[in-house]
C-alpha cells in the first residue's frame, strides 16, 4: 500500500510507529485505538523494572516520570497541571464527579438522549435511589442538540448538573460543547462534558468550553492504554471544595482519629493506586501533543470525507449518522445482507471494526428503528487508500 | 546464596520465576511484591497482541482466558466464581461496598483502630457528609481486638455495618476474622472484611469466615500487577439485591429509556473497563492456587520466625507488632540510629522495604508514640539466609 504525502503528518513515521496497521485495516479507534510504538514501549519497560524491584520501588524512582502525567494533559486541554486528576477510565471519572456533587431528592441532572449509556445508568440509578430527576435535552429534526429547549429547562428546572456526551459512543455527531457550556455559565449550573470520543480527535480547549468537569479515556482517540482516563475540573469546582463522596489516602490526608485534610489540587479527585497503564497514557497523550491537535483533524477530515462519500454510493447501505457536525465515528445499516455474513467479510479481509446493538445506545437505536449497526472510526494512522480498500470491499459485498 | 530445601516448597523453581529476588533482598510484599515471571509473560503477551490488533478485537478472542478469573478467585476463597467481581484495587472494592448499602443520617459503622487509612477516611468521609456514625473497636491490652466490646457495640449501637482489616498496614497483627464473622451473622449485620493483606498469605475460606464482602488487592502478597483487586459478596448480598450506587453497562444493561435490569450474579460491583492487567491478575491468583497457601503459610512461618528472633536480639531496636497471632509484616523502630542512615544503609544493600509515617496508620502511631517504622514483609521466595542477612546488616548497622 502506498503512503500518501500529506501536508499535516509525517505519515510514514507515524505508521512506522504503529505496528498493528501493517497487517490490518483499523478501524476501531472509537473501540479501543492501536497504541504506538512508544507507549507500549514506555510500559513495557516499566514492566521489566517492576519485575526486578516491585512496584512501589519503581514508583519511588520514576517520581518524575509520573508527574509528567499533568503537564502533559495540562498541555492537551490548554490548562493547568492542578486542574487535572488521573482516573481509571471517563466512567470512573464520570463516577467521581458524580459523587462530588451534593445532590438530594428533586434536584434534576439534564442530559441528552446521546449520552453515554455508563453515565445514563448512572443517573438512572441515583434516579430510583436518591430520587434525582432525569430529564432529556431535545434533538432538532436533522439531529443537532436543541439549544432553545435547553435553556428552556435550564429555566423551569434549575438543573444541578447539565450532563453532555461531546461525540456519543453510536454516531458521528459532534455536539455544541461550547454553546452548551455558555448557557451553563449564564445560569450558574455545574456541566460535565463526557470527551471520551472527542479527546485524541478534535482540540479541546476548556478555556473556551468551560466545563466545570471534563472526563476522558486513554483508550480510543488518545491511543493509549485501556483502563485509563481522566479528570479535569475547574477552578470554581476546587473553590467550592467539592470532593468524590468516597476519598482515599490519595485524596486526602488522616490528621487525626476523625480528621483528614483534602488535597487543594484535582488530586482529591485520584484514586491512590497507579501502575504501568499511567505511564502509558502519559505517554500517549505526549505522543498526541507532539503530533498536535490541529494537524490530526486536518488528516482525519480527509480521511472521512473520503470514506462517508464512497459509503454513500452503496446501494442498500443505510448511513446513520445525522447532524451539521460529525466526526470520526461512521455508522451503517443495511437490510440488504445478513449481519453475521456482513461481519465475516469484513474479518476474513482483517477490517477491525465494532457491531453495536440497542443497550449500548438504547434510544437511538429505538428512533432509528434497528437492531445492530457497524461502527468504523478510522484515525490519523489510516491512509485514503484504506477507505478506499473498505469502501471496495463493503460494496463487493453487497453485490 | 545456598537455597535451603523445604519440605513445603521447590524454593529453587520458585526463586527462579521470580528474577527479581536474585539482585535483591526483597522485603515489600505487603507493599507491591515481585511478580512471578508467569504473570509478567502472560501481560506483555497480551499488551503486544493489543499492539496488534486494539484491546476490544484482543478481549473478543480472549474471552476464555478473560474468565478464567472467576474460577482461580472463587478457587483461592472456596466459593462459587459468581460470587466474585473485579476489581481496580481493594480501595475501589471497598468504595463499591459501601455505596451499594443504603446508609441514612444516624446509621452506625463500627471499625477497628487498625482499619485501613483509606477506608478510614471513606468512612470519615460518610461521617462528614452523610451523618454517618463511625464508632472503634476496643483493643485488648496485648493488642488483639476486643470482642467482649464488639458485641457490646452491636447490641447498643445496632450497626448496619461491621468493617475489619484482616492484617493492619502497620503491624503483624492478625485479626480474628472467624469470630467477627460469626458475631455478625448472630446479630445479621453487614460485615466487610480488608484481605488487602491477607490474600496469598493465609488461606482464606469465606464458607468459615462468613463475610458478606471481602475485599482484596492483586499487588502485595498475591504478587499481582498493580491496580489490581477483587471483591467477593455472599448469596445473602445478591439475594438483597444490593448494587453499587454508580452502576454502569457492565452491571447492567439498559433496557427501556428510564430503565435497565441489573447482572443477576456478582458482576453487578464491577466496573466495565478492563486491561492487561486483568489478565496478570489472574495469573498471579492461578500461581498462588497451584504453590497452595498452606504450602506458603508454612514456609512463612519458618521465615518469620527466623527474622523475629534474629532482630529481637539487636539491642536498641523495637519490634513494634502485637496481638496474640501475628503475619509476615514486621515493624520496628529504633532510637539509636537516625532513619536517613539506617535507610541509607538498607537501600546500599539492596534491601527493599517501605518506611511508614504516622498518616498511614494515624492511631497505631500515636499510641505507639513514634513518628516513623520500617517495615519488613519476606514471602515465600525468600529465604532463611535472607532473613539472616538482614538481621546481620541491621546488627552491624546499629553498632
Amino acid at each position: 500500500m502506498q503512503i500518501q504525502t500529506t501536508p499535516f503528518l509525517d505519515l510514514a513515521r507515524l505508521r512506522a510507529d504503529t505496528p498493528g496497521c501493517l497487517d490490518n485495516l483499523f478501524m476501531n479507534s472509537a473501540g479501543a485505538s492501536l497504541m504506538p510504538q512508544p507507549v507500549v514501549t514506555a510500559m513495557m519497560e516499566y514492566l521489566q523494572q517492576e519485575t526486578q524491584l516491585g512496584g512501589y520501588e519503581v514508583e519511588r524512582l520514576r517520581t518524575g516520570q509520573i508527574a509528567r502525567f499533568y503537564d502533559e494533559t495540562a498541555q492537551l486541554l490548554n490548562t493547568q497541571p492542578g486542574n487535572i486528576a488521573y482516573a481509571y477510565s471517563a466512567t470512573d471519572a464520570c463516577i467521581q464527579v458524580l459523587s462530588a456533587i451534593p445532590f438530594r431528592a428533586g434536584d434534576t441532572i439534564l442530559t441528552t438522549t446521546n449520552d453515554y449509556v455508563s453515565n445514563q445508568l448512572a443517573f438512572l440509578s441515583m434516579q430510583q435511589r436518591l430520587g434525582i430527576r432525569l430529564l432529556r435535552i431535545n434533538d432538532l429534526p436533522n439531529g443537532d442538540l436543541d439549544l432553545t429547549h435547553l435553556e428552556e429547562l435550564i429555566r423551569i428546572h434549575r438543573p444541578v448538573l447539565v450532563a453532555v456526551t461531546h461525540i456519543p459512543t453510536n454516531s458521528g455527531l459532534v455536539l455544541p460543547a461550547e454553546e452548551v457550556g455558555k448557557l451553563c455559565r449564564q445560569y450558574n449550573v455545574w456541566y460535565l462534558l463526557d470527551a471520551a470520543q472527542s479527546a485524541g480527535q478534535l482540540p479541546l480547549d476548556v478555556a473556551r468550553i468551560q466545563p466545570d468537569f471534563l472526563i476522558a479515556t486513554g483508550r480510543k482517540f488518545l491511543r493509549g492504554p485501556r483502563n485509563t482516563g481522566f479528570l479535569y475540573v475547574s477552578d470554581k469546582v476546587l473553590e467550592a471544595g467539592l470532593s468524590p463522596l468516597f476519598i482515599d489516602r490519595r485524596a486526602a490526608t488522616w490528621t487525626g482519629p476523625d480528621a483528614y485534610a483534602l488535597q487543594t489540587s484535582a488530586r482529591r479527585f485520584e484514586p491512590q493506586e497507579i501502575s504501568l497503564l499511567s505511564v502509558g497514557l502519559t505517554e500517549a497523550i505526549r505522543y498526541a501533543n507532539q503530533v498536535s491537535l490541529e494537524a490530526i483533524i486536518q488528516q482525519n477530515q480527509h480521511l472521512m470525507n473520503r470514506l462517508r462519500t464512497g459509503l454513500e454510493q452503496i446501494d442498500g447501505l443505510v448511513l446513520l449518522d445525522r447532524g451539521s457536525r460529525q466526526s470520526n465515528l461512521l455508522t451503517f445499516h443495511t437490510t440488504r445482507q445478513s449481519l453475521p455474513t456482513l461481519e465475516a467479510t469484513l474479518r476474513h479481509e482483517r477490517v477491525i471494526f465494532t457491531t453495536q446493538y440497542p443497550p449500548s445506545a438504547l434510544i437511538d437505536f429505538q428512533r432509528k428503528g434497528i437492531d445492530w449497526l457497524i461502527r468504523l472510526s478510522p484515525h490519523y494512522f489510516n491512509t485514503l487508500d484504506e477507505m478506499d480498500s473498505v469502501v471496495d470491499l463493503i460494496t463487493r459485498s453487497l453485490n
